[in-house]
């Protein structure tokens, strides 16, 4: 059974990573996983949360937020209902957990990297999609910084960080699903991995079903050579010049 | 002494005004006023809220919120903080108010529109821009409403709606305040008026400073003719085709 | 069409301020347009919020609520409910804003006054009663801080301030409406002014119906002469001495 | 050791009932115990709530609150705090508890009353002044349902509630308590009663100090005694003519 | 008319102590009343609140919660709900009130003992349960606290501390209830008292009915005679050498 | 380098399953890995949410909290900052999707089954423990409506379900670990599994560190062992009558 959009099962959607998309962060990104539109900024602040005030280390947090229009229904506000949902909890914490994989808080000295993932428009892989879209954007913030002679250590990333979705959709291992396939998945997961092809985070889930040891291998197998797909892209989007001003004036 | 952007004491800023930005939404308007813009989506359901079922009668309702990133320092996420602030409520309530004035919710049927105004980047008028883009998407979505024969009446709008800010800096009034020249106007005042040259709103404040009856009355000059040019060219934007695929299959 | 309570067009009801209402506050007055009594207490405190310490500048907020039982169907406590609603919200910001106009914060010293407005019988325009309420609880704490030596400079007060109700009521435009004029005004506004006649706030809303540019100015002109009589009746209150013992054991 | 005041051990402060303090609710007391005042409010609701609906029975409940400028130093708002303080819950219960104990549900039919009890200036007693007036407020409350002919039955009173403190001062049991002998009591103990001179509450407590049964004994002797004097007054009060007009148009 | 259990109307349930239930507290006792069990555990931490630093005196506070499935028909978790409620709000002033009674704060230097009283299973008691229960933590992580040199004074405590409820049901005084005869009890009410006999609480409550003198009177009588009972079970326990390993590795 | 307490790199701790730990859930485990206990009680209820009423689908949900006395550092309570924390929302929503795995909710019928987690002592692998333990509390609730034919059909268990956590410590791969190695683990995984081998979750996380696939497939293959010999355990405890009394009275 073919998939809805023509691509073949071990196939990313179109992948855009459009970088400088807001003025005012130290780097803000736009990250586009077909119809899936992650905005991904990196604000900067020359201080650190109490509890590590001074260690001289630095701190990479990160925020997680759909706008009520990204779904096909609307959602409603997180700050409405005066509480945030466990699901964005959730994702949250992954994203932060993910990119601090990929940089020494020592060399980042105490600075705290706050990076804002709010989706745009959600089309199914929104978490992976914030966290490929949230390294460019930490890549840029850290570049920013380091003009600014503001690091303890000119070079803080140790690696590069993608993350793409896989799952098993009509009895068939997919990779990168949209909300149409996700909605329906009998497997879920989620991979991040470096650029040295190791891993940093493995979440699968049994959605209504269990799976084989065999299934998770072929996953593991599919999403490991997507990351390394957007790996090559982030490598290459980090490669142009930065586009319009510099964000230099920024406190 | 001119303006930083060398505009005339009564000139607008770039406008920009890009329908269907997003795809799910019944209307979904990206609203530029020079640096600030402001994403006015308008989503649609079936329903009114509870204290007005079977009245007959449809409601019209907006949020407004701000991206952490949008301003030069990043602000904090009202629904971390768990609660919706003053300013946040006070907008909300302007803007809701403000585009109810157009509409006759006797022909909306019991329908709930919300206009879900997010400013993806802020330079001062963020209010008033997002009550000209919410015109736009409020238009959309009654388009979309009237293919769908889901409206009670064919024409529920009656008028269109636009919005500006003037305010006194440097001890003279001037149109349309970016943020540089928000942050030390004496007097701040926003206009929201119609397309037959009508009032909905008028709010002006004084800035730690008090102002007399001939100050008011040239920032209403201001304003209204402003507010003349933005309904120009919300009219121009809406004479366009709707770009992109009709947002026909929403529920 | 004459009105209910058979006043004129520009006339304002009965106004009544009662000075020392309460013995711990360093100013309380309780004051009355015709039904509506609204309690404004000025507390002091020898110290300002953290975001101004050490700036040498003093801080004047305001704190509005309604009693539940002020209104004639019984309200629900925001205490209970968890959270501010936007009006609350909205008029707190309103009265703050509208008393630091008339009040030089670096005179002022490092003192915070909170200006307590509880609605005590809730009949239309309980916001502008509070206003003029709390600028007599204002100038009594002033004098208050005077006495007891806790002033940066001795006449902190630039001007008085006053605020009215003005709208549109069958086609009419009206000063000082109470809550059954209120209710099915076509245009509502209250207007915040001082003794020298210059504005402070204006904010006029169209309910439901949009209104010219003519009647814009002629509310300004009823509000401005109401203001002007209530700065009078401001005045004389505070000629007067002060009532009971002087709140001068508090802290 | 005498008292400040100059009173007996077993005297109460000055007390005032003032009936009709409020225009809209069925029932609105002002209640002092000498600088202690409490406005109590009885609204009344044609309906219960949803977990005792077409049980045919009422419901009477309380709650109780401080204005900020009710007592010596201000006190913060619990709305503005978000969440109402663990003694606030305990007074409203308490309040609500003892007015139920006078009360036949059955007979009420299916109205609700709440009691609010807004202190309005605190020194002492604040709950027990609460619980004086309250009742007062709830029997105009059924007389003015009885008037409108929805009681289920037209004497759903079986008794009149009266309340006081008692406590240990400077070694000796003492009666009603201002704040100055509250604040350094080593034993404080609340009593509420009925005119048939049984107990309906007692809560006493050790303040860093434990007490013998003896103490217990005389504490009970003195406040029973007390609310004797109270009931008289309750009476008396109600025995006056409704004053100003009925609140006959209320819902 | 017997009671379920076959107890005399003076008698207690089974009790049991059981010390060193939890390995990381400094006291932690499990208490059973019959049916009802409660976790106890006394928390030690080198430090006070803020509003006594510098004082020189030490903190005693308590928190009482029930598990969802300690009651018949679960109940919903105060975390979810997002707020306390009156009832656990009460109990747990209490507890920390009642503990606070034994304790010379002087003597036990600035450490903050923190008694968390989790109930395990409910029938009927569960507030004097634990206060019982919390004296023998409390007992022990004075112990603790003395061996580790962190007292002021070695003997911070100057008396014991028991609770036991009683009321009236079926027309008799009754102590100790079990959930099946509070339920129905027209009089309910909880003392604490001392080893010396004292009281330090006494809470009666009237459940829509309300009592004599004579009832309270004889309600005292069988309170304190089961807080003997429980006072000389306290003692015995605490006879014992403490269970499994010291807590002495604790922070 | 051996582990602390001496086991082989692929043994569990000692593993306890005590049924019928309290008298009113339909079931009740306390759940011992080595000083982990965690309480998991499965309490039934004769309706589902409403979004799913009519459905004639039953739900299976899950609430895991942790005691403040649980750790070695006394804990905040969640109730008491009025939100759930991240980690709470996570693990409560792992533990209601991994036991909806084995659960076939038409055959439950309109039933909700709540599972509360609550740990009493913490050492590492609460989340793990408190699957293993709330499915054999599932299994009684599932037995216990059997015998009272509530279920639709009565084999609505597919399988089994137990988790246990893996991590890399010292540069191994160890199983079951102990708050101590966990607390500097650089790899730590938590796998649930069914008695057929399959796999519901598997959730690994770099911590610090990044991991190659071989270390992965490792990991999968520890736990999958560890796993199948709690699967036994599961079944032996499973396979004892019924302690005490049954719980049939339960409503």
């Amino acid at each position: 059974m073919a998939r809805t959009d023509g691509r073949g099962d071990d196939a990313l959607r179109e992948i855009r990573l459009t970088r400088g998309y807001q003025d005012w962060p130290a780097g803000s990104v736009l990250v586009e996983f077909g119809r899936t539109r992650v905005l991904c900024a990196a604000s900067v602040q020359q201080s650190v949360p109490r509890w590590r005030a001074g260690s001289g280390l630095g701190w990479v947090t990160a925020e997680y937020a759909m706008l009520p229009s990204a779904t096909n229904t609307r959602g409603s506000r997180e700050s409405v209902k005066g509480r945030i949902g466990g699901r964005t909890h959730e994702i949250s914490r992954l994203i932060g957990r993910s990119l601090r994989a990929c940089i020494d808080l020592a060399a980042l000295g105490e600075n705290t990297i706050t990076l804002d993932c709010d989706v745009i428009q959600a089309d199914g892989g929104t978490r992976t999609a914030a966290i490929t879209g949230a390294y460019v954007a930490l890549a840029d913030a850290i570049t920013y910084l380091g003009a600014a002679k503001r690091l303890s250590d000119p070079k803080p990333l140790s690696c590069s960080i993608a993350a793409v979705s896989v799952g098993v959709v009509d009895g068939r291992v997919r990779l990168d699903l949209p909300y149409e396939e996700d909605s329906r998945a009998e497997v879920d997961m989620n991979v991040v991995a470096t650029d040295h092809g190791t891993l940093v985070e493995v979440q699968g889930t049994g959605e209504g079903a269990t799976f084989p040891r065999s299934t998770m291998d072929t996953m593991l197998d599919f999403a490991q050579e997507g990351c390394a797909q957007l790996t090559r892209m982030q490598a290459d989007a980090l490669a142009e010049p930065y586009p319009g001003e510099l964000p230099g004036s920024k406190s």
